[in-house]
């Protein structure tokens, strides 16, 4: 049934995310031009499904019942909402770490106990019981993680970041913050992890925090009829908003106990709007998780959470009072950042063709996305165990900090089939979950630990599967394996630079990890403080920016960052911050698409009724004349919700049932109406119209005429309309010029 | 000369910001209604003196001047622009860095030489002659400053942030980035601070920074012939603000040596807008200062720097792997929140109602001004060294970490007036350097240190010094005694707490001074990531986060945060983020006023003359009309300025000498015309309009009609529109609606 409605829609809108659109267009506009009615953009790819998409009212929408609600609104009432504000963002801190302590709780003791088994029958010398159990255990954990999610919740796939950034933006993708999706993100993310393959807990657990955000600015699920009164508070687009962008930095800050970092990376990499006020409640939120994860720990310092150890929430502790480093060092500092920008850029690039690819695969079916996913676990899983037997033992180092090998736990020394008092090096990173792997390339005064090809060849695995692992049917994070590869690199290039400088190798690592997180992802501030927050030295500032920066810059030359990428291939309308250059050629009336739908302030039902039952819009100008005027003269903008809320309870015109008496009545649309919409002139121009739209969170913009002569409104945009491939569709020749050929390198500096 | 000036200003504008313009303005309207001309607001205090009051354009003016500059752009032209803007960031940081190591180097050499000289005499017993020598110095320093801020440059008295903070708000007063308020900042506050007067060097610095980064931009000093071709690329407001934020960041994080805090800290207090391109390129001005801050400390350290010590720039190591705190000690933690928001709050409408007698006093002339800042220097001086009479001397505790008594240079144990092997408490922290006060008291594992009484005469004497100190005529900052005060009522606490927790008292200190600075400042991130970094200490965090929420919250119910107290007072026309809830009630045509001065397409060149002689408008609507077009049309918007440079060099109409030949013929105003302005319908609420006007960082808002009947533009709205006194001078009913009562508390928390 799901792929029924999947080919339906696909036949429906005959539109293709994936396929370049941008040249369909193109052929296509050369015939249609100024005509055309804008159906890009209109859909989008939710986990490899094709949905319809819809904008979010981001503006405070003042009609006559809005100013109502605010001079009706009492003392009382009004401190009740701020009230309200701060418990949900209370009650997100609260949830986002348990959530946050759930997850990694569960991870530790499944993979936990699959590790004890597996080496209890190495210990034995059984290799292939221990090979056997391994690979089943692994299978089943991401089948069962492949399977819920195809079935239940596939917009539950990949990390959920840009789903969530996308909304921020106000583009309302279907199913994002759902329960369905809330539970399998959760179980699914556990197993998969569980099942030792490269993926992450950070993205979903950002995910997971800005669902639960969603459903209680909601007041819980309607479906599911798990609705609090008292919670259903907040009505509007806006106040979800801003609680969803404190659940992303609330998940961040669970994933990686990073509260400062949390709340940066909500600034920096998920928010579209921020307010001054928004920062503080984030802030707030994240100390609540901070409070929350220091408690459990505490409760699980003291043994009572099973094989939940120092590995369970990622806190690499490299404190270390002489961590020196000087002018000498920073050139190969910023070898690193060169390093970690071209492999971050070329994992970016990797990443986008494979999920073509993958793409490809999963349209044909849920048969073939769960084939999929089994594939990759199964390579994985040989990858993994046979890839320690081609490194050498080492005999144990007489001053190991800790016991070696290590048995029975996680640790650097992992014994995997040497002889007694040697340890497997290369075992000790892929025989182990991903947590503990970055916590032994971290560690500081094991230098001579690992042998370069053994970092190597962790390296090149670990870069190849993390690209091949993202795009599976589960809940799939990227954090951890990019922190892991560049880790690696790092390490390996702290082997190879030997005595050329003083630097601590788990130092390398650490910067190694900085170089291609901002290769990737392309933050700064925030991917900065969450290194600092979890190596837990602020003395590493300076190489961490300096890192960051160079690997940033060197990257941008090439592509976007991962998620504008992730974003871009699934088609999310997303209204960029800044303008493309040819946009300041165009004007707003070059644009807008005709014919527009209008009503007049006193409307026929039977009017409304078929202009609302033939057209997809969502907003109408609302338009007096003579003999309620003197002149033709806008007097506002009503949403389609709007007339129907003011005719009952319900949410589609297709509902209402309407008698043919009523059909012939008038209706007085003044009091829905938006008598404050933001309105441009007819010739300004798209650049400053789109800076407009976009900082003032806006859906519709009326675009007025500058003489009297004409209709008193002649268009509306919506974000579709700012799409570069709806633009560059009616204006071909724009895409030719210059600008195009700039602006694929030049934003990201400007 | 200067006096005069400042009288006849107030002749002329019969204005007077420090009296209650609301009230003025109250009686004022009940008589002028609709038809008075906003003349509020139009002047402000800048340095005891009444300016007037221009806005700053942040808009793009796209006029087709502009548009040709973007078209013809060749790509080389655009990466200089890039390269240069990176540049300039570069610059900044690399001045800041200096600049900031600079005046800390010399605080330290002024300061530590006074401090020898009075202590060897205090060795030698002649206590006369020491307080003689150390009142001389004092009153000689405080002299210095305070006359080369009255004579050279009034601007630059007090902390400059609120000016910075205006500034970046769009509103330009006169003199607060020239060359003259550059240097008399820099070595006003030398003097100052090293004169032992209870200020800060951290205001001063960001100011310094952000004057540095506004004169880099504009290419030097036109004034003084001091400018650089290469420099001068950035024409527009906008671009030199962006440079001023990263400014105001790298002067933070150059007083700190907090990078990270430094970009916080211009994100949360001073910039009022954000982009994401901003939060990377302030990352990369405070990295660089933290490198260059780095490398100097690293040349001092090897001794050549003379009595620069540890205490040379702020970095209170207290890092210790046995910080522990439990759930036990959140009590005492959230009670040192509430004490923190209430003395706060109380401290800042202290200094409200000192600033406004000191208003009274400077306005008198210089030498009232000078008068008062001796008079606090000589106040000062008094406590300063009468003070540790008062402590008993105690004998060195056995296991003090380091020399007791502290003799001929900063320490835990001075000996001051004691026998041999006794230190006077009270005189280790009176009798040093502001920064060594702080790192006395952060200082760990010295609980018995300082006795109760000594820590309680201390804060008093700080907290009214700290108040009295401020508004005096010197560049003159208050972080450090913010810092200070708390700090000591926060070891006064852990006193008084003893044994009912087991938080260090240094910890204790770190907390107060969190929640004074939280009380008085309100911001919260930026002060905790401060906060961390100067004490390196990262398991501090969710403390430091809890008290700085606790704090905040309880002061933000009296009064506005510290900054924008100053701001009030000096009369800057501040745009709030967030509307009053009155503006709700009111559209833009409620608020605009008196007659609009128009120009068609085609002008005449004396028309164009005489408006811009008999008004002070900055922009005017330029309208189309018969028989050019059809109908009469508004084209856009032309400023004053692109209006006199079309016609030459000049910057005044009063200096284009125009023959009666010329002023009877034609100009054609389209080219120099924005074609693109934004616009609002006149029913628009004047609180969206605001949103849209603080949001697009716009100077006019054309309001347009919504039908054809009326002329295409019905008058313009300036930043001056949207304020307070301007608003409720017209409409005294809203004042005392429940809305104004409202006010005072609520926006804070919404």
């Amino acid at each position: 049934m799901e792929s029924d409605r999947h080919e339906e829609a696909q036949q429906l809108l005959m539109i293709e995310p994936l396929i370049d659109r941008d040249q369909m267009m193109r052929s296509e506009s050369a015939l249609l031009r100024r005509s055309a009615i804008n159906s890009t953009s209109q859909v989008a790819l939710v986990g490899a499904k094709v949905c319809p998409i819809e904008s979010l009212d981001y503006e405070i929408i003042e009609n006559d019942f809005f100013k109502q609600d605010w001079r009706s609104g009492e003392k009382v009432e009004i401190f009740k909402y701020i009230f309200m504000k701060w418990t949900l963002c209370f009650l997100v801190g609260v949830m986002g770490g348990l959530v946050g302590f759930f997850i990694n709780l569960a991870v530790e003791n499944v993979a936990g106990t699959k590790f004890v088994i597996t080496s209890n029958l190495m210990l034995d010398r059984k290799f292939m019981y221990a090979f056997g159990s391994f690979a089943a255990i692994n299978l089943g954990l991401t089948l069962f993680s492949a399977i819920i999610t195809a079935f239940i919740s596939p917009a539950t796939a990949g990390s959920g970041i840009p789903e969530v950034k996308a909304y921020l933006n106000g583009v309302d993708a279907p199913g994002i913050f759902s329960v369905r999706t809330l539970v399998v993100k959760i179980l699914g993310n556990i197993s998969v992890v569980s099942a030792s393959l490269y993926v992450g807990k950070a993205g979903p657990m950002v995910h997971t925090v800005s669902c639960i955000a969603a459903l209680l600015s909601q007041g819980g699920s309607k479906k599911y009829r798990l609705t609090w009164r008292w919670l259903r508070f907040f009505k509007n687009d806006r106040d979800r908003r801003d609680l969803i962008t404190c659940g992303s930095a609330a998940g961040l800050a669970a994933a990686f106990r990073a509260p400062v970092g949390g709340v940066l990376f909500a600034l920096e990499e998920m928010a579209s709007w921020w307010r001054s006020a928004l920062l503080w409640r984030t802030f707030f939120t994240t100390a609540v998780v901070a409070v929350i994860l220091r408690g459990l720990i505490d409760v699980c310092n003291s043994g009572k959470c099973g094989l939940f150890g120092k590995g369970g929430l990622i806190m690499f502790d490299v404190t270390s009072t002489n961590t020196s480093y000087h002018v000498a060092d920073v050139p190969i500092v910023l070898l690193l950042g060169v390093i970690g920008g071209l492999l971050g850029s070329l994992y970016n690039s990797l990443l986008d063709k494979t999920l073509r690819v993958y793409n490809y695969i999963n349209n044909k079916g849920r048969a073939h996305k769960i084939i999929l996913a089994c594939a990759i676990c199964v390579v994985t899983t040989f990858l993994l165990f046979g890839l320690p037997w081609v490194s050498k033992c080492k005999p144990c180092p007489a001053d190991a900090s800790e016991a070696c090998p290590t048995i029975g736990r996680s640790g650097n020394y992992k014994k995997y089939q040497c002889l007694p008092g040697h340890y497997n090096d290369l075992a000790s990173l892929f025989f182990n979950t991903n947590d503990d792997a970055i916590r032994n390339l971290f560690s500081k005064n094991t230098d001579t630990v690992f042998q370069p090809t053994s970092l190597l060849i962790f390296f090149v695995t670990n870069y190849f599967l993390g690209i091949l692992s993202y795009g599976i049917v589960a809940p799939t994070g990227l954090f951890v394996p990019i922190i892991l590869t560049g880790a690696s690199y790092g390490r390996f290039i702290g082997r190879l630079s030997g005595s050329r400088t003083s630097l601590n190798h788990g130092l390398f690592a650490v910067l190694g990890a900085a170089s291609f997180l901002g290769g990737t992802m392309r933050m700064t501030v925030s991917l900065c403080v969450v290194l600092l927050e979890i190596t837990n030295n602020l003395l590493l500032l300076p190489l961490v920016m300096l890192v960051l920066l160079v690997s940033k810059t060197v990257a941008d030359m090439f592509n976007n960052n991962i998620y504008d990428i992730i974003m871009k291939l699934k088609g999310f309308p997303y209204l960029e911050a800044h303008a493309e250059p040819y946009m300041r050629q165009l004007t707003v009336s070059d644009v807008i698409k005709g014919p527009l739908q209008s009503f007049d302030g006193i409307e026929k039902v039977r009017n409304i009724v078929h202009v609302l039952k033939t057209t997809g819009h969502n907003g109408f100008p609302v338009i007096d004349g003579p003999p309620f005027s003197d002149y033709r003269a806008w007097f506002g903008l009503i949403l389609r919700e709007h007339i129907l809320k003011g005719s009952g309870k319900a949410d589609k015109i297709e509902d209402i049932e309407i008698t043919e008496e009523e059909m012939e009545m008038f209706i007085d649309l003044h009091p829905f109406t938006n008598a404050s919409p933001y309105t441009a002139g007819e010739t300004m121009s798209l650049a400053k119209a789109l800076m407009m739209f976009r900082e003032a969170g806006l859906r519709h913009l009326l675009v007025v005429p500058k003489d009297s002569g004409r209709p008193p409104v002649v268009g509306i945009l919506t974000r579709h309309d700012f799409m570069a491939e709806h633009v560059l569709g009616m204006y071909p020749h724009l895409e030719n010029s210059r600008w195009k050929k700039l602006r694929l390198h030049l934003p990201k500096f400007v």
